[in-house]
């Protein structure tokens, strides 16, 4: 048996002109601003006309740990949103751009896969509609104009020592992580130490992915903190007067991207933040026009749902005033065989046994969203080789919770393998039984927040942190920013802070290293654990073997 | 007396959808990528399509050494198509794209003045269609992959000491001209000096301009030599393997951007290389492509002719294998006034002697244009305030050379102000009178190559350089590199090398303090004088006043 490739099937996809696209949302062609045919972004005008219309419903896709085994959360919720599609209903999708960089490290980055993708896929993959460099501009503008400040007179009294603010670049380049910068003599500056990270890790992103409007941008935008003073003060984007230009830069990046799945339903793909230290999920600007556009809208959010999902409760709806109507959790045969302690290598054998072990992973992700009020459904997301037997026992356990799982066969079979997982998420979401409630309230304390989350979610018995790091958390309080949400940077690969602690642990601990204060975004980052902002590439980057073929086609990208 | 700003005559254009301009051209709206409604990209296959049809006439508009008094080079390149169009002439213009970073740092970076301006003129000043964004990108994985190289390895023996490619950004950084990178331990590689230049001098936007199809582009940016090995043998893009890649990401970026100027024809926007250490010219294959769609192609080189239209005709024309059938050279009353001793403060006042004696300058550029073998008209862009004897002194002067001035009012007036200049022009150009020759062949040596532009262009007495410098080009030769053309870096203030020399220096000697090999782009670089390849931000930088006003538009970036 022979499968076609991702990117084969991506090319014989029949894709449709996007104005086509637009009009199945009542999307005026005027109202698009086109980039190539297959590409475009919704005009200002034509969003700021709709915010007065009812909103539809809104469907998180979310997962299990991810394992090497693959689960398919993008190709669940670009199925999900055919399969809505196939039964009738108006539906579009919400996904997450693609970083640049990455690609050429690792083959991979695809939207989706088989016959549940988004296109078209090589743009994607690439420039796509320019929003990342527009955030990469945006980024080091305010950078330059720091050192240009300081380089003119330091009328602000920044701390050379403390400016918190680096540089960013939509690149895998280990050389940028740490370096001193302004060398050269008097003409190039003061030397400092400086750094890269990769533009998803910009806190730029997370502004744009958080604001409702340009307005909301440029004030997220110019409270962002990019230094201290010798005593302490905080330095703000405003402060540099960065702010105004920064927002030009971003005017366009902005406004949301529309394009097509295979089947030629609407897909919205915008932003797409760090789903560590930051919240890891598509623009709210693009999810809540999408929800005045379409009766279903389904989205997801980065990593497995400890830390996508919560982040997606916690800060996403939280600052967007949305709620979930229904949650859907894939996992498939596979990944619950490898949290029941199967190798990746051992995948292929029938293990009833395994699977039905690695079955806790997904037992507490059930209790997990429940526990925010909103209903779960499991799509077990069919993988050529899971035997029946297989794929009873999780069906068997996930009814043992008192919740259901629904076989879906998306990438072999588009929308249609997903009519019955389409048909239940509908039924749910329109008897409006969710009753969704963000894990804590505002008013709690930063550290407890910590403390909320690590218990219910991680499961895990204590936070520790240092008397220095709960010191800066209390002086944040006083400073006023003890009612912003906390955004968890902890491995995606475990509930607890040790990657290679599978199922579902207990008796663990999460340290926080470090804490950071994303105040335009609006949020603190709890650091449990090694993050990297800035990825290098691997001994073979797929970087190599990129190229134009004799058809002009892009080969080894995916 | 007020004038509308340039920013307010272009909100007031009646901007054309991108299909009608297309039209104009017989480009089908098929064949055209849109970006917006108002900017669109010639699809591959349309360009390959054209390939076989005869060429138009091309214009070359060049000017004088460049003036604090401004002399509107673009403007009337801009207003002379619009005059072609305007006296029923099927003419294009070909510009270069504008740079992102500087418009942060002084105001300005418009395509055209006045009446003649080519549109959209906000997002042609920042992100356009993204291929300064693409470039960035392109070099900067090269950068990337060479570090990577070395962490992995260093399987081809680079020498770190002499890894001669830097890294880019479209910003005006000066923090970044020079830094030391990978520090911070194992993980992040080898402690070396790196630094960044400012996008357009990229030899990758070098390589765009001057490559005929994606196939040569590879080819080029395979070309690159990127480091040495201890025993000085090249390492090139190629051993990097980062030729294929850098293709793929360049993809969109080759091909032409086509917008329209405030009259609705057609122009294409495209490239920009720095006009010292590289060329200086919009893209060969806009160039080459609009000469296949229309009778006359009006196009420009940067700063003034000594180094805009030498480049022009020694490097662009030369590898392209295009030729100029006239050449329209620009003057200015004002600018000289400024040749002829006058300060910016007393360009006001009425000074025929000073606009006589300045007139130096017009003359050698008409001199050198003509050993070129091409017919030169001159057009004096007129200034309010100008005084009709001012006017009639260069005229007279112009005249006494064998040669005709043409008075053009289009910053005023548009292409109405040009029609005089416009049927001159397509007369010289109908008759073909021109029997263009580069200036040496390619069998010349390279140190005499810089000899004879100093020589017949700057009227040097000699070029100075080290025994070093010579022996380096030497070696070039021996290595099979004799046969490229040079691209001279000086001032473009003077003649000479010295920026404050005006009018028409003799005596003076050219030092070359370095050389550089551009083996992708297809020159040696002879940098004479100090060269800034990273701005910096002045003290109160145009960024601070740039921001979205109550409408959405654009304030300050003007």
């Amino acid at each position: 048996m022979s499968f076609k490739t991702d990117i084969e099937i991506a090319r014989e996809a029949s894709k449709r002109p996007i104005q086509e696209i637009g009009a199945k949302l009542g999307i005026d062609a005027a109202d698009l601003l086109p980039y190539g045919h297959d590409k475009a972004k919704l005009s200002q005008r034509f969003i700021d006309s709709v915010q007065d219309r009812p909103d539809g419903k809104l469907i998180l896709v979310t997962a299990i740990n991810p394992t090497p085994a693959g689960e398919g959360k993008t190709t669940t919720t670009v199925g999900l949103g055919d399969g809505l599609n196939a039964i009738g209903k108006k539906a579009a999708i919400c996904i997450r751009e693609a970083s640049l960089g990455p690609c050429f490290g690792m083959k991979g980055g695809a939207a989706g896969g088989g016959y549940a993708q988004v296109v078209p896929m090589e743009e994607m993959n690439l420039h796509f509609t320019g929003d990342f460099h527009a955030i990469t501009s945006a980024h080091n503008l305010l950078s330059a104009m720091i050192d240009n400040h300081i380089y003119w007179g330091n009328a602000l009294g920044i701390d050379t020592r403390r400016i918190v603010w680096r540089r960013v670049m939509d690149m895998n380049d280990r050389a940028l992580r740490q370096i001193t910068a302004s060398l050269g003599g008097v003409a190039n500056g003061f030397p400092t130490e400086a750094g890269f990270d990769i533009t998803v890790a910009s806190e730029v992103m997370a502004c744009l992915c958080l604001a409702r409007s340009l307005k909301d941008l440029q004030k997220r935008l110019g409270d962002i903190i990019v230094a201290y003073t010798r005593d302490r003060a905080p330095i703000h984007a405003r402060d540099i007067k960065a702010d105004g230009a920064m927002t030009v830069l971003l005017k366009d990046a902005m406004q949301p991207n529309l394009v097509q799945t295979l089947e030629n339903n609407p897909a919205f793909v915008h932003g797409g933040p760090f789903a560590n230290i930051a919240h890891g999920c598509n623009s709210v600007i693009a999810t809540t026009t999408a929800l005045k556009l379409a009766d279903y809208v389904v989205t997801e959010a980065g990593f497995g749902a400890d830390l996508g999902a919560e982040k997606f409760m916690n800060i996403k709806c939280r600052k967007a005033g949305i709620a979930p109507s229904c949650v859907v959790l894939v996992a498939t045969v596979r990944a619950m065989k490898m949290n029941g302690g199967v190798a990746k290598a051992d995948l292929g054998a029938e293990n009833v046994e395994a699977v039905g072990k690695g079955c806790a992973n997904l037992g507490r992700h059930i209790e997990n969203v429940k526990s925010f009020g909103v209903p779960v459904v499991v799509a077990i997301n069919h993988f050529h080789g899971d035997t029946e037997a297989e794929i009873a026992a999780v069906d068997e356990f996930v009814r043992g919770q008192g919740s259901e799982a629904i076989l879906c066969r998306h990438w072999a079979e588009g929308g249609k393998g997903t009519e019955a997982l389409a048909r239940r998420v509908a039924e749910i979401a329109d008897h409006d039984d969710a009753n969704f409630a963000p894990l804590y309230p505002d008013e709690m304390g930063l550290f407890e927040k910590m403390e909320t989350i690590a218990k219910r979610i991680y499961r895990a018995d204590a936070v520790i942190a240092d008397k220095k790091i709960r010191d800066q958390l209390h002086a944040w309080e006083a400073q006023g920013y003890g009612n912003l949400p906390v955004c968890m940077a902890k491995t995606q690969y475990s509930f607890s802070t040790d990657p290679a602690l599978r199922g579902a642990p207990t008796g663990h601990s999460v340290p926080v290293r470090e804490v950071r204060l994303s105040a335009g975004a609006g949020f603190v980052v709890a650091i449990c654990g090694e993050i990297m902002t800035m990825p290098g590439l691997p001994r073979s980057p797929a970087a190599e073997a990129i190229r134009l073929n004799e058809a002009g086609q892009i080969e080894g990208l995916f």
